[in-house]
């Protein structure tokens, strides 16, 4: 396999994570759908399954990261080789870019009755329920290194998870957001914020607000650092002490 | 096993796939149901779990399609031969008849009961949050072509999927319903839309309205333009070209 | 093992069942509870995951039938002896007014606090939500033949569903539930509904109704003819034909 | 692998447990997240989430009870050895305090947008719906000898749950939520409330209330009491006898 096949996996593999996420965020938010108000619980749900119908569909290309703190958390504790990880991120950005694309198009007359723009925007990328960068960072701190931590326990040889991990991943995302998005939406993943922003700012929506870039840095930064301490936490307290 | 033996399965699967459909539909929109306004997971997790109680049931005889959609996408590339393409479709069709014949009979009293014929059509076929034949289309393109990369990812040798093949095969069409089921109810399956929309014409359902002929083209070009699309997507970027 | 092994078993099982069915019914019916009004989500995820949780720890001692109308259809196919059918039966009732105790137990004060007697009852045995016998039987018989027709689909050899069947078989009950449950409250097993009539029959609850014996009938011979009906249905058509 | 291998296991597990548990108490609870009011299904569903994603990282190593009445059950039918009970217990106390600590950090300003002090105070630790200590504790019985009887049934040898075991163990502790846990929010393992507790009295929450030390009798005897007679009816009506 070469690394443009795995490149093109983690790009696909991304666009269809967006896809469900963003899509489940119009869904439950924008006017007339019929899954309009579905609740929390549709919400975390769909994020899960979106995990895991991506990582099922390209996972045994590219390992489904579709996550850059994935990356390098891995990357930082030798699971994949340090080159690979640019061309990673670049594929996770343009796949969630490609993701919500979709999502507009497949809600485009939504959009235009919509008139709400913070929602609008909120399909794209995350905003703090408490704007507060400080905390909001260690909120996506917490989340992202449980994910990184969680993802790498779960696949622990001695657990043989064999064709159940996916799953397992997408029920940690479920969970994480269940128990810990309210703060900050839970971006836990710098890719999945930033794709969707640069498209919220690209595409031509009706009636948008800008992209709200100041907040930007916080679920690249927060999720970078979380994905880093769980996998020194992994590696450090679980795999090689013991 | 016959070819007839097949077909017998697609009906009987695609029958089970509409009772729990339809089933879910009439359960939480029907006067007086103990379900009423169940909600959007309801929905969705009942058509997902249909899915999967089908494919197990029916599965290990016919493959399970239940979908002229996934039907015709196989065949587009070489995973079945074109002479069980026709079959296949008349048997789910004439399946999803009964399923919906079925749910008719189980929910007798609850239809005389209701006065909103809309709510009574909705129960058998799908209709647009905001009718535009073009964009209602592009929705029902987007959702079958990822139900179709989807399967045909999950169950990729690779995966090694096994007896957990049918369950994340419900549990795609469920993330479809929650993610982008809001603009058009989500067929994303041709069959499912026609077969009791047939159903809904000739059954003696008490205070029903015309059967929305005029959109059933919607539920049938987009599905199979979906299909084939995810079939193409699976096969020249995942499957050969890496 | 001995047969008496075996009904100690279904004891056990359905008291399981009806410890989490019963349960979760008092859980968002009884005054001051903290799950009440949890929805038809709730209510149906908690029968299925009983029936799961049952089958796992008493499956492997007596395959966790929980039900008169699996035991019986089963026998009907000759999947076990009748021999077993009168003790297995005896069991699955005592069983579930075990559970019904517990329920009870459980939430002793909650039963005082609540007025509504009606809730009460409905918390140990089903109603229909329009009462009309005869299509209440035909409800009861269509949900309990996809039942019996479902578990033994999953169970087909060629599934191989290995330890996934006791979560497919809860999660075919969560889907009946979802999708058929509103017309009765889909007993679907005689056992369930008429074990737990006879404990609030007997037991101390305060300010209890009568106990709807007039309906009894219905939840025992909907599932028994339907039980019938889903095992013929596999024999001659999924089985033996193919 | 070392006693103290197994030590950080459980304190790590346990942590995981309780960041994913008082995690959504907060998330459903307090003012201002997008969560607040999600309901009784995201609740059941993010603490057994929570057990599964604990039980993945870390029981490979220690078995991940994360849980006192489960490791003093199975000390009493001799699954583990009694040298072990104490630094198990140790472990888990200190782990829940430190997944306490953690959701606190991460809710860190919604604590103090939050008015209502004994929303703060159920983040941390249960109540009683109806305060009555006799009862309060047969209901914790009840539920924590479902959940030592299902752990042990679960894993019995001839079920061969393989990986999927810690998921099984997930999904039993969801229904026991879902369905018993309405009387005194289900704390069914004395380390989830005195720990939690102890770090709800030591920690910084602006307008705390007191920590209601009377009851916190109830969640330990009740749990240690069911777990023992949960592990006592698998081994002498399951194990043996059969």
């Amino acid at each position: 396999m070469t690394n443009m096949g795995m490149y093109v996996a983690e790009f696909l593999g991304t666009l269809i994570l967006i896809l469900f996420g963003s899509g489940v965020v119009a869904n439950v938010s924008l006017a007339k759908s019929k899954a309009k108000d579905g609740g929390w619980i549709v919400v975390t749900a769909a994020w899960g399954f979106g995990v895991a119908v991506a990582a099922y569909t390209t996972g045994w290309v590219s390992g489904a990261h579709l996550n850059p703190a994935l990356t390098i958390g891995f990357a930082a504790i030798g699971k994949i080789p340090w080159s690979l990880v640019p061309g990673y991120i670049v594929a996770q950005i343009l796949g969630a870019m490609g993701g919500a694309t979709l999502v507009f198009l497949a809600f485009k007359d939504h959009f235009a009755e919509t008139d709400n723009a913070d929602a609008k925007l909120g399909i794209f990328c995350t905003s703090p329920a408490i704007r507060n960068y400080k905390w909001n960072i260690v909120t996506e701190i917490i989340g992202t290194a449980i994910l990184v931590l969680g993802i790498l326990g779960i696949n622990h040889e001695n657990n043989a998870v064999g064709a159940l991990g996916a799953l397992l991943a997408g029920i940690l995302v479920w969970a994480i957001g269940l128990s810990l998005g309210g703060p900050t939406g839970y971006a836990i993943n710098p890719a999945r914020d930033l794709g969707p922003r640069i498209a919220h700012a690209l595409l031509p929506i009706p009636g948008k607000r800008d992209s709200d870039w100041e907040y930007a840095f916080v679920p690249i930064i927060g999720p970078i650092v979380g994905g880093l301490l769980g996998a020194f936490i992994y590696q450090f307290f679980l795999n090689l002490w013991i």
